[in-house]
């Protein structure tokens, strides 16, 4: 077995420690003589399971008893209806666009009410966050929605936008449980956790109980509704068992690593040995604005098209894996979640230095 | 290691082969240096993944060009929306009532439009298959929906009802892939992948071409309409990547049994096995109508709750776990699933023969 340094931007890397153990308990989890994929949802062992992940999440994010923390199915795609069909009871909300994935949460919502534009950086081709300063949110949104941190393009919002008291609703799925947060500043925090969790087909939604209405749009699908999965606890009918299991391994695995303020001093560490190569480098530069840079997706380019496809060949010839970029930035991307270690970055640094010297 | 007999209604028993290759393959799936956790789903690993699964379960169902096979997330309880949201043109639809899952999905359809119980064995506490000889199908209903194995009470569908060429839907949740079956009866055939098939998270769904059509209702998510992940091949965004590629080691595993023809002898042998056993029995009787027996499910009861209580607790401590009934039939259920060895049964029945002896 050799191991590779992945840099998916997602599905991505996992801690080798967690799935060392999920190899061992396979066949037999814990002396219940089965797998945890053939556990019935209402066993004591995966209510055990199910428990333990929301109490070291609520931990880790150090999340009040008047949030909710639920796991669902569907990924952010799903949540992008989802929202605004629980939210909208005024039928407007305010989307601020920094990517892709916000607009995509935009046009979803347009189908439920009045969605506004309030900023955007798309003429930057979102390689910055739109300045705030001077955002005025409609005074009677039912939400505010930012993604927090844009995989495509890099960047991340390092300020949250002041929403005047008006919910702020955030899709973290590239940056969940990556640094510390206030959790008190979000009406919903959410996020698909396929990037730096656990395995796709888990959701994890945390959200303020007083924005879980039984008072949802007409037609919303009762599997789409906050209220009877939060009264179920999450087991209104059989959740995603073996990735919640997934999950809970990695959040006991971020716990070990200090908590969000040990994994942020790694992140940090990480990204500032990337980020200060790139800013020497004389053949390669990163894409995104720097005040703007994410913690966990690092687009950057030559500049020359072939010589980007060329450094992503040799890259993944000596174990550097998926650092193709995203088609609408080109060049390369190199996410650095939580799993990535160390040594990863600095044998991509490395390498990059000698392609550099190699093709300048 | 010890492995128990499992005969949990679901999630359950996995086949241990399947299992073993997928924890050998945890790390590094087949030198790709990654686990399949960790994959991109636009790789080209798992697109073969996917691809491979698609063929496979085409295979097993001898499933014509005219029908797509989608892999989705949010179970049947999604579907209870999905369907209607889809299907319902005219705002009609006609339900069969066999058990607490139809009646969900038809009290969700009646959100959407008029959704009729065309038949109903509720007042025999759905111990059988209602009469369909006489089934007046609406006329200008959009589909006839059956649960055509209903886990809790033990039926199935033996002969599909006669739809005069509107299309029929049945969720074979707990029935998929355990016998072969004729797929061009069928308008939508899908179901929870979580009994018979692989990890829960994942729903199959197979449906007719001519019924995936660009005009759902209005506010229907982009999540929720089956042409989106038609076009999108299942990749309209993150699928439940892992869960889906155990399902293909499982439709492998059945290939490997002589496909649904092959399955179907031992699930018919294993069934024979227990069910001869109850008719003979002076302590145990079977609750399901003889002539609706399902081959997957068979709840049985002594006529004494103390004495059915007793006996669950101590056929756990033999191993034979997960035996309790349903509570809404009471006394025990044994769920005989693809992946139940013929040694499970047999076990069961020899510790039911010693249980009878001891307390009759």
């Amino acid at each position: 077995m050799s191991r590779v340094y992945n840099f998916s931007a997602g599905p991505a890397v996992l801690p080798e420690e967690v799935l060392q153990e999920a190899a061992k308990e396979m066949l037999d989890y814990r002396g219940t003589g089965m797998s945890v994929m053939e556990m019935s949802h209402r066993s004591a062992a995966f209510e055990t399971i199910i428990q333990d992940a929301e109490k070291d999440i609520r931990t880790l994010l150090n999340i009040p008893e008047d949030y909710e923390v639920l796991f669902l199915q569907g990924g952010a795609s799903l949540q992008f209806a989802m929202i605004p069909m629980n939210l909208m009871k005024h039928k407007k909300a305010d989307y601020i666009l920094t990517g892709q994935w916000a607009k995509k949460a935009w046009k979803e919502a347009q189908k439920y009410g009045e969605a506004k534009a309030a900023a955007s950086s798309e003429e930057q081709n979102f390689s910055c966050i739109p300045d705030l300063s001077e955002l005025s949110a409609s005074g009677d949104a039912d939400y505010v929605y930012i993604c927090e941190n844009n995989t495509i393009y890099g960047t991340k919002f390092h300020t949250l936008p002041d929403t005047k008291g008006i919910p702020l609703v955030a899709d973290v799925s590239s940056c969940f449980l990556s640094e510390p947060v206030d959790i008190t500043k979000y009406g919903i925090m959410y996020g698909g956790v396929q990037k730096n969790i656990g395995p796709a087909g888990v959701t994890i939604v945390i959200i303020r109980k007083d924005l879980i209405r039984e008072e949802v749009l007409p037609g919303t699908p009762t599997m789409m509704q906050y209220h009877v999965h939060a009264k179920a606890g999450s087991l209104y009918n059989t959740p995603p068992a073996y990735g919640i299991y997934i999950c809970g391994k990695v959040f006991r695995w971020l716990l070990d690593q200090g908590g969000l303020p040990g994994i942020q001093k790694k992140n940090q560490k990480k990204a500032a040995l990337l980020y200060e190569y790139l800013d020497d480098s004389r053949l390669f530069s990163g894409t995104a604005a720097k005040k703007d840079r994410s913690l966990m997706n690092v687009p950057f380019v030559t500049g020359d098209k072939d010589l980007d496809a060329r450094f992503t060949a040799a890259a993944a010839e000596h174990g550097l894996v998926n650092l193709k970029g995203h088609r609408s930035v080109g060049g390369m991307r190199a996410s650095l979640y939580n799993a990535m270690p160390y040594e990863g970055v600095e044998a991509l640094v490395s390498f990059m230095e000698k392609f550099e010297k190699e093709n300048r």
